[in-house]
């Protein structure tokens, strides 16, 4: 095996990865984790993959409602659709601005739209989909697919911790369906181990009497962010996570969770403070960054801590 | 590696499932799948372990009752606590009565009793209590802990399939979290691996400021069974099972997911037919042994397919 998170600067926070691992998995250590403990979660958007301008499932869920919006003009008379039809930016702009701001009013009505146009949809039709999308659409500012936009010292991460025992686990804020469309071709990560927000489903049989699984338009509460995320986790896991990795304030219950284990635990915060790389910004993040500082958790500088983050 | 599937008897059951493993595992076979694939759900009470003459869950909750209302006068004057306390037979044998002839509202009084004491327990306290529970009580025929009251051939099968690359999950109408304390013991079966009925929970800190999931007292919704059991296992796993076993009515619909698969399936039910060694009913099983009977389900006869069933 080459050397451990080579993409990784030899910086503390890359020392402190090592260290943990080394504690929790050497023979005779007094830190030593059985392998079917070892569980570790990471949250997606922002830690594992990009999420500006605007979140990817959101880019996803535009093109539905505008598809659905195309095909159908009754729908156009009301919001989202009439926006997303007319390409509305100042609407579509105001309700993105409202998020970032703490009023989730306008994505609301987005994703209610979304999960309108997407009930009786079967679960395979639905990954389907966003399987087509995440690899045939690209990025503006990277011009790549979506599914390449991960960032790499953390896709090695996931790979070095499943390569020593670990079992590592998805827990975003987003869409669980949506990321098990890749999660095994982009992070080697099964999909029975992706954690997330979800509509609820409901059991049917199509016309030739076969069983399928359909969406309904019903979000599933609480959805997997802020103190969502350690109930989503338990039921997803029945065990308390040694290590967690998020970006946000909607992390800092995960975190906390991982950081109540008994033994040794790792808490891993990804600051996004590249901004020719990727982009630069604490919006959403300033309570965890002062939690971090306060309680010992690793705090990933992007810009000095990853020698690459796309490539 | 000894014989396959030792406790079965040299039957058309035990064939037929030889016959899938091999189907779907040799290499070259035409409906070989690959081992991401290869995903097994079986029901628990019945199919797994004794559900009679009380489901053993149950038994669990009379005990947690009955220490509530011993602990706690002000609970005794009403239901399920009054009756519990006072040993009130007459009121528990018509609950009991009432659920096998499909009125369950006395068995709905007696879990919100549960849920109710239980609220605020911490899903560590919740499983330690199980755990003590279930290796500790007695079944009054058979006369062994209830956790070693698994039906040995179908353990056998979950081995079997294991070793050939399977995934097998629990999929159980009961509480997934009370199976949690032991799969791993009795069936090793992670306990990520379990899917089952559940209350919600919440997020907490105790008086040290540690972060902690906690029961609430509301059942989530649909529970996990019948139409309920598709939605649950595509909740936790992503994928529609190959195989499927269960023992009662409420599983028809995951075996009809699992035979809805494209590739080759099994589906398969157990059919309580021994007095001697266990019991012989067939209440809450009429429409799935007919079903069983047009669509080509693995009927499995405790009696005559298997040479044990506790030992």
């Amino acid at each position: 095996m080459s050397e451990p998170l080579s993409l990784w600067s030899h910086t503390p926070a890359r020392q402190a990865v090592l260290d943990f691992v080394t504690a929790v998995t050497a023979p005779g250590s007094p830190d030593f984790v059985p392998p079917a403990e070892r569980i570790a979660t990471f949250d997606n958007d922002g830690t594992l993959w990009l999420e500006k301008p605007l979140y990817i499932q959101l880019q996803h869920g535009l093109r539905a409602i505008g598809k659905a919006a195309a095909e159908k003009p009754e729908l156009r008379d009301r919001q989202p659709f009439k926006a997303v039809y007319e390409r509305d930016m100042a609407w579509l702009g105001k309700a993105a601005a409202d998020y970032a701001k703490g009023d989730p009013s306008g994505v609301f009505i987005l994703v209610s739209g979304l999960t309108e146009v997407l009930e009786g949809v079967t679960v395979e039709a639905f990954e389907a989909d966003v399987l087509e999308f995440l690899t045939n659409t690209q990025d503006a500012r990277f011009k790549a697919p979506y599914k390449q936009l991960t960032y790499k010292p953390m896709v090695e991460l996931v790979h070095y911790l499943q390569g020593n025992g670990f079992q590592v686990y998805i827990t975003s804020g987003g869409g669980r369906d949506f990321m098990r469309a890749v999660c095994e071709e982009i992070y080697t990560i099964p999909r029975s181990m992706v954690i997330g927000s979800s509509v609820t489903f409901q059991y049917g049989e199509d016309a030739q009497g076969v069983a399928q699984v359909v969406r309904t338009k019903e979000i599933e509460q609480p959805i997997d962010d802020g103190p969502g995320k350690p109930p989503h986790i338990h039921r997803a896991i029945g065990r308390r996570p040694i290590m967690a990795a998020g970006n946000s304030d909607g992390d800092i219950h995960m975190l906390k969770y991982a950081r109540g284990h008994k033994g040794l635990s790792l808490a891993l915060l990804v600051h996004h403070d590249d901004a020719e790389r990727e982009y630069a910004y604490d919006g959403g993040t300033e309570k965890a960054l002062q939690l971090a500082a306060q309680k010992g958790w690793i705090v990933v500088s992007m810009k000095n801590d990853w020698m690459t983050v796309f490539v």
